[in-house]
């Protein structure tokens, strides 16, 4: 797609054939995409560390679907933030708990009120946040 | 649902005022419930220390879906691993680039060793993942 | 030394003995210190997202000591920052390596900008940082 | 000291200069350098995943000097572990507050147990813990 350069990188042998070692075991099928994803790791970590930054957002909730309240809130407030909400996910754990997954875009200080919002509503047993840069310029 | 008790806890006043005006930020409704997710938040982290046991977990994925042989591959791999894969959204961001979240439940060894199989293929440009109990004990 | 207040939580049977045997196991002796721990960690965290909020770190460095400029350029970089640097602490680890602790204090972004200075030098093998508030307003 | 190899990478052109700006801003001198702090990082990280790894730790705490009864539990329960505190450091940090660094090495599960003993003693405002490899592999 785009145009890509060979850089040279000097690494003691040891570090290098543990290195190899952890990402075989992983599944990589070549050094270079690890690097690649090592990097892209850390230029997302620091693009997000800006509040205006365009993210992409998963919040994890589990909770008990037996909470009737808060299925209905949770429906409303996803409707009152549709620019935000994408997208959300249900899945039955057990008897008593639901997962669900709801993904946001946004900007990063938008998207982490609105979780905060979401995770701080009663009958939510657990909840998480996940956020990633869109990968827009990451290529 | 089950039986609830209650319990005293000595707060210094400064203490408790931050506590309230922190809460009522993010929107919560009472400090009982602040204070049980902050517990069970807790229990969670201690009980996904155990390797074998049950958890849920999502991972992300942002991509270049013109990178064909990745979507293959994933859904190839999703379907190798029918028991621990429940779900996965997949989500447009920009002319390029997909986000998609692929929803595993199983033992955490179990979650983390398919989690890593996946976000190392080529053509992932980022991911995450995110791992909970499944709230079967966290009432 | 200042006022406290008792404040009542509900919690559920189950959770809260799961809690009681978390904090037994951790060493606690008793709930509401465990929970005051909860609060200040959650209102620290909180405090650190603001840039200009006071805080105090460490930062964690290993590294071969036989690179003689490293050490040179650590104290250089130390002395050039006397009112964010308080202290350090040097240890042998083993033949080749050295750990050392620098206390830094100040603002967020000022001891987040002084870490990475320190961080990137040529030489240094790993290195971690810790960020707290001061705790001046934690009672 | 040892040998070094020289490997290649293909980078994207825009990820490549993203990087470049990255590091410059953190203060690298060059590339390699950068790229071997990624691999390194994530290397101890990935080791310090076995419990029975070697490992070295900083456990933070923020205090009020005034309890008196923590100083002396804090002296009391490093000489009952001498075989894992290495040193500490203590800072005045205002009025009321200390921050005391100890210094921990041993496997990580014995370093885990004893910090947690270390930041549930009463008195503790705040607590964390960094912990690291000994870098006696990473070159």
């Amino acid at each position: 797609m785009s145009k890509t350069e060979r850089v040279g990188v000097s690494l003691d042998k040891k570090l290098l054939s543990m290195f190899d070692e952890l990402i075989r075991k992983q599944g990589y099928s070549n050094r270079s995409e690890a690097i690649r994803d090592l990097i892209r790791s850390r230029l997302s970590e620091k693009q997000l560390s800006e509040p205006t930054a365009r993210a992409v957002a998963g919040v994890f909730l589990v909770y008990d679907h037996h909470s009737t309240q808060l299925s209905n809130r949770l429906v409303a407030l996803q409707h009152d933030h549709l620019l935000q909400v994408i997208a959300s996910t249900h899945v039955h754990l057990n008897h008593n708990n639901c997962l669900e997954v709801i993904i946001l875009k946004g900007k990063v200080k938008e998207i982490e009120k609105l979780a905060n919002n979401i995770t701080c509503l009663k009958g939510v047993k657990l909840s998480r946040m996940n956020i990633m840069t869109t990968g827009e310029k990451l290529t």
